[in-house]
């Protein structure tokens, strides 16, 4: 598909950062890339980017030939929920969101119910080692919002392979497979991300 | 605008189904409503409408002739945000969101902001007596975020005239004269709401 004046600030290590990555190469965008390095962010990023200095962020439009100074008149986006609506509403035809309005509510809803429901649940047991059960049963009720079969955009790299393995979780583990054998997550997972996840936790964005 | 075939659940006293009730009267959209009572939830609620028990939520499309009972044909949906979009893709003319994708973006980052940076904050003071710095702090970074007039949807409900009286809120106060002059706040507000907030924490849905 087309390539947009656009200069997408990630980076590896963030999985907020991930999904919109996810989604540019699922919506076939050869946007420009640049990495921020989040343990020692460049000076200029917050003043000129993002006032968060988080990642992921982009600039769009008239962003000139600089990334590390894009244009003052290009727009800057940020929060990694935001610039997946965004990106499904560049390329509509990209599948990134259903046609119909009533499915792309459900997958709103999902979106919703993995980032208020499973995200706490999740660092609590993988980030400070506390009992898994809250996390279980978060996933056996985001396990219920799925369709028999098929996506649900923008939640994938969240949700890891390890954790189901019981016949309970067919469906999420069907999912999970589905989604971790697309191209776009092959290219865009850093297996080095899942073991230090201790660093992500709060200094990229969601 | 049309009638759509929807039932709208919905409690004066939640204003979470406050803004979805803004958006349907923004968009002249002339909804069948159904009042809970949400101290005395009426038992088939969870199992025929929204499993959470909460509300807002909707029945939509082959609703039947009877709120009690929608048809099992029906969509179910609900969440607030994910409600005022899809009032807005229903509505598209109606000018809840912006045509242009980048202001789109900035609505959905404001109410982001809003979501997840004020509420918390707001609540810390408001129904739990605490000292106001933090909220006044959120208040300062929501209205930096405004453009220097007009609106930014979905939040006005949530912020109260009587915090900001000083100049420092000035672009706020006005944001905030603008959506409560409008008929739709006038017609969904409940003055009664405000007293009994405490009422209000934990049994809507945001």
């Amino acid at each position: 598909m087309a390539t947009p004046d656009l200069v997408f600030y990630t980076a590896k290590i963030c999985p907020y950062a991930q999904r919109v990555e996810l989604a540019f190469q699922e919506a076939g965008a050869n946007v420009t890339r640049y990495q921020i390095d989040l343990q020692n962010k460049p000076e200029w990023y917050a003043s000129r980017v993002n006032p968060a200095s988080k990642v992921p962020a982009i600039a769009y439009g008239n962003t000139g030939s600089d990334p590390e100074n894009p244009s003052s008149e290009s727009a800057k986006i940020a929060e990694s929920l935001v610039l997946l609506e965004f990106v499904a509403e560049l390329y509509p035809d990209s599948g990134l969101l259903p046609k119909d309005l009533v499915e792309r509510a459900r997958v709103r809803f999902f979106i919703d119910a993995v980032s208020n429901k499973l995200f706490a649940p999740f660092r609590t047991f993988f980030l400070r080692g506390e009992e898994p059960e809250n996390f279980i049963a978060a996933l056996a009720d985001v396990q219920e919002l799925l369709s028999p079969s098929g996506f649900a955009v923008g939640t994938g790299p969240q949700v890891y392979k390890e954790i189901f393995e019981s016949e309970r979780f067919e469906r999420l583990q069907k999912y999970f497979a589905k989604i971790t054998s697309r191209p776009s997550f092959k290219n865009s997972f850093d297996p080095v991300r899942a073991a230090s996840s201790r660093v992500v936790d709060g200094i990229c964005s969601e």
